[in-house]
């Protein structure tokens, strides 16, 4: 079938189950966000294949609302799949909630998977809707699962134990601080629904999505059992043992009926997180008290503990070892010719696999040379990947996932004579690296505000960077993680053992792009706190070389220079040891004071 | 009668009304930031002067919540009250509502006259007792103000026009815009109950409040008419010549009818603003449709155009006359010795009223030497003030009121040789003050994200200062003025045409204060905008020459030593002019570049 086949099959279940439209979103039953091939709907139906996109089906239209990054390839993806493409963001583009009071009448109504919709994005369509008179149906099964007969079976990869050697602390210590939460929120039970709150709970890791190692499960916490609710091919019997005494293992399907007697009980209020937790689960939680808040996962899991602040540092001196033979096998491989973005960003990836412990990529690589380095969310494909030729920048913005920890980097290397714009722009970028790293913060300031000294020094000059200067990240889990950030939005104050991106940028449209990215801890700064006052600062653990050939001194303060030098000090004599003689010389001048 | 006595014959009045407890703010029915003598109600009841501070009378105990900087005033004040000071902000000190709530029984009430607590306020009440089973009762009369028999009678001073060639805009046009705002919210009618709100939008002025030259009205605006609410003694042949044909005059008490009246009539929808329109307002427009939302006034009030801008100018020229002639006059004047605190304020005050103009202070001018300084809020006495000496650093924060314009500035001069701390300190401060202005800023921008330049320089070495950066500022009118602010809190972005002060300082406890504060206009910065993208950057208004001798030029950047050399040739070139040649001569000096 092809998509206007299918939209028309569509059609009829949609006639049969009495909607008059139907929503397909990119989502899984967790809202993660890089989804398992067996919860590509959205991609099947419609043909489109980006990572963000939403169809709305009505009876005589169909739309899929996507942002910036996507529309070129919506508008090539879609052609002649009878769906219009929605370019969020444009004037005149109209809402989800407007596109659907057009198409249907009062009384009319829109169908969606309750299994496949978080319960405040479900929210939001009850409200909007309600005031055109249409209603939303909530049901399972999905109808277009139901079309999709060749549907990929989930993963089936083992649950493992991610030890405590790794996270630093028992699955026993972590479920008494949740119940303590439960506790004071007088809460009898909590649904943990996000995949990477499972994980981090019950210290278990798996395969089941792309760079992340999460399980496909929930688990329930009450005051006297946690259950874990998990596909019962996934589990052997050392994961067993290991859970055992801790956690009740159940198939996954369970958790319904579960829920449904968890609703009946008396007295019973459950805590849910409306962010993470779809539609269904409080459907079938009826009659239960529903405490709807973040997740105390959330908060406990962004703040990384002795063990796991030693792990980062550990996995980061190995993915550094990568860098730094990727960087210099860059400085021959490019002008001996033939090599592309993706050519590179595989060397890279081969380079990563070689140190121990590597699982996996904790994202896909951002490889852009020239002007491709200009596009924030590029992804180079094989078939219209650029030559990497000598000269012009290049960017490369990579991860990998470590059981001690998930690594984020990014370099912008010149691969020819820079010019005096990219060196004042590459300079600029770097001071706000440098500034928002080094700059000591008061407890209780946030990402919001504190995101501010990244961007003064192209401010200055009239330039700034259009996304967030960092994000959270997980051990060995999601390589984006909340609750904390670097971006203009409310979110809470920092906290010691937070772990963060800071990664400033400069886009210049069809020319170039730079972007300087490290990840940092969030520590006590000892040197200006006081009884009264605490005070932090950021230590970063990302090690490999900034390339100074695109650092003009003069513009920097003696303190960020001091900070540069010492710095690539410290990357030379943590990453030195591992390297052979080669590759030590090479960074012995890479990482000269300037 | 003494306190206690007062509080003993409240009692009985509360008995008489049924009411269990009984609320005293800090208020008149406008919700005026400075209060008129007649609405001191709290004052009159508990003997405590400060400008912050509500009572709470139950029939056992009574309490008095005030802030930090008056816990020592009130500790004093409330001797031998009976009125236990409620140290806001302590550990252990209850809320006013867990006070009420150990007070009271369940179905006890509180008695609260609903002129003099806000829409938004009551909501607390109301919400937060609810909870404990307890009622609140709103009703007028006031039960303190029928004890208060010497109460004052209200100002009588007339209510004035305050001309178009000063405010660059005609009542008709602002009201068109009004109504403009009332038809997109679906509103048939707005109360205006802000005092600055009414006198912006029919461009009336008094004397009924200290400092700002507001009138005690209502204004009530619909499609058709427009009704000012003042009392009767206030308008003379003038004003109501005037205000002819653009709006109806009525007395000040018939506003009551007139809501009721508007409750009453079919299908109206009335716009209150909940933070300055009384409880007793929504009360009597029973039967209308309430549309709660900032009132229109506040954010078209808030853009200045291009007359007022002209006139904030002007008045600032004389005001910079002023602080020169006063920046001399300590020269000389402190080592002559018999200078005190008070003395230098009735000096510089005498020194404005010099000026074109001048019609009042914009607010209590803040005079603290040595110690003094470090106090933020400090407010000097005859009784205690202390002597000026030829040593030590004096901080003077002070404002003037011109039909032109409001200004608000402060200066720090050392009275003897500073200390290399200060030194550091004054420059970290102005190195602030000149980031937080110079900086380009993107559209789009809030003042919770912007102050952080203003704090970059001292919190690069572990130093805070614990107040806002920058407040909005009226014309002739509320030198404290929303919506925008420079503080770390939810303001809408910065716009063109909002004036702010930019205000950073230090403060070592028992030793000194620095603060450095000018207003500035946002303007669209040409250099850095384009087609696509607006840029701003702040403009100072404010004149007077900033002491280099406690400026280290090595902790600044050269963008920085420019700024500060340019800033000083402006305010030589345009003060010179009106000065004779002894004041010429200091303020070469002064403003000599570094």
């Amino acid at each position: 079938m092809n998509a206007r086949e299918k939209i028309a099959a569509l059609r009829k279940l949609m006639k049969k189950n009495k909607v008059d439209a139907y929503y397909v979103p990119s989502a899984d039953p967790h809202m993660s966000e890089y989804l398992p091939e067996c919860w590509k709907h959205r991609a099947w139906l419609s043909g489109f294949t980006g990572s963000a996109g939403e169809v709305l089906v009505g009876m005589k239209k169909a739309g899929l609302w996507t942002d910036g990054r996507y529309f070129l390839q919506g508008s090539i993806e879609l052609k002649g799949s009878g769906i219009d493409l929605m370019r969020m963001g444009e004037p005149g583009t109209p809402s989800k909630v407007q596109w659907l009071a057009a198409q249907l009448k009062k009384g009319q109504s829109l169908g969606v998977d309750a299994s496949v919709i978080s319960v405040s994005a479900a929210r939001s369509f009850d409200e909007g809707l309600a005031a055109h008179g249409i209603k939303v149906k909530y049901f399972t099964p999905n109808l277009v699962g139901e079309l999709w007969t060749d549907r990929p079976d989930p993963v089936l990869a083992p649950m493992v134990n991610h030890p405590v050697k790794f996270c630093g602390e028992k699955v026993e210590s972590k479920l008494s601080k949740v119940r303590a939460a439960m506790k004071d929120a007088g809460c009898t039970a909590h649904v943990v629904a996000g995949l990477d709150q499972v994980a981090w709970l019950l210290n278990v890791r798996s395969k089941d999505i792309s760079f992340t190692p999460v399980v496909t499960a929930y688990a329930v916490v009450t005051n006297r059992a946690a259950t874990i609710y998990v596909d019962s091919r996934k589990v052997g019997k050392g994961i067993a043992k290991t859970l055992k005494g801790k956690a009740v293992i159940k198939p996954y399907d369970s958790v319904w009926d579960d829920l449904k007697k968890l609703g009946g009980a008396k007295k019973s209020c459950v805590w849910i997180d409306e962010s993470c937790t779809n539609r269904r689960v409080v459907d079938t939680l009826k009659g239960a008290g529903i405490h709807s808040a973040a997740s105390p996962i959330t908060a406990l899991k962004a703040v990384k503990n002795a063990v796991q602040i030693e792990g980062f540092a550990e996995a980061h001196r190995r993915d550094g070892v990568a860098m730094v033979k990727f960087l210099k096998w860059l400085e021959t491989a490019v002008p001996a010719g033939g090599q592309t973005e993706i050519t590179a960003s595989d060397q890279l990836a081969k380079f990563r696999a070689e140190g121990e412990g590597f699982k996996d990529l904790s994202f896909d690589t951002i490889s852009g040379y020239a002007a491709n380095g200009a596009i924030i969310h590029y992804s180079a494909t094989k078939e219209s990947c650029a030559k990497l030729k000598p000269k012009g920048l290049y960017l490369i913005d990579s991860g990998g996932q470590y059981p001690e920890g998930t690594t984020d980097i990014t370099r912008t290397v010149p691969l020819g004579k820079p010019t005096k714009r990219q060196i004042e722009c590459f300079t600029r970028v770097l001071m706000g690296t440098i500034d928002c790293t080094m700059i000591p913060f008061p407890a209780g300031t946030t990402g919001q505000r504190q995101e501010m000294f990244a961007r003064r020094a192209l401010w200055a000059i009239g330039e700034d960077y259009a996304h967030g200067t960092g994000h959270g990240v997980g051990q060995y889990l999601g390589v984006h993680e909340g609750p904390h950030s670097l971006k203009n939005i409310d979110t809470p104050p920092l906290v010691e053992g937070n772990i963060l991106s800071v990664e400033p940028g400069h886009y210049e449209s069809g020319k170039f792009g730079i972007r300087i990215e490290h990840l940092a801890f969030v520590v006590r700064d000892e040197k200006h706190s006081t009884a009264d006052k605490t005070w932090f600062t950021f230590h970063p653990v990302t090690l490999a070389p900034i390339d100074t050939s695109l650092v003009n001194k003069k513009l920097m303060t003696s303190d960020q220079v001091t900070w540069l030098n010492q710095y690539h000090k410290r990357v030379y004599k943590e990453l030195s040891p591992r390297l052979d003689a080669g590759h030590r010389k090479w960074l012995k001048k890479a990482t000269k004071a300037i």
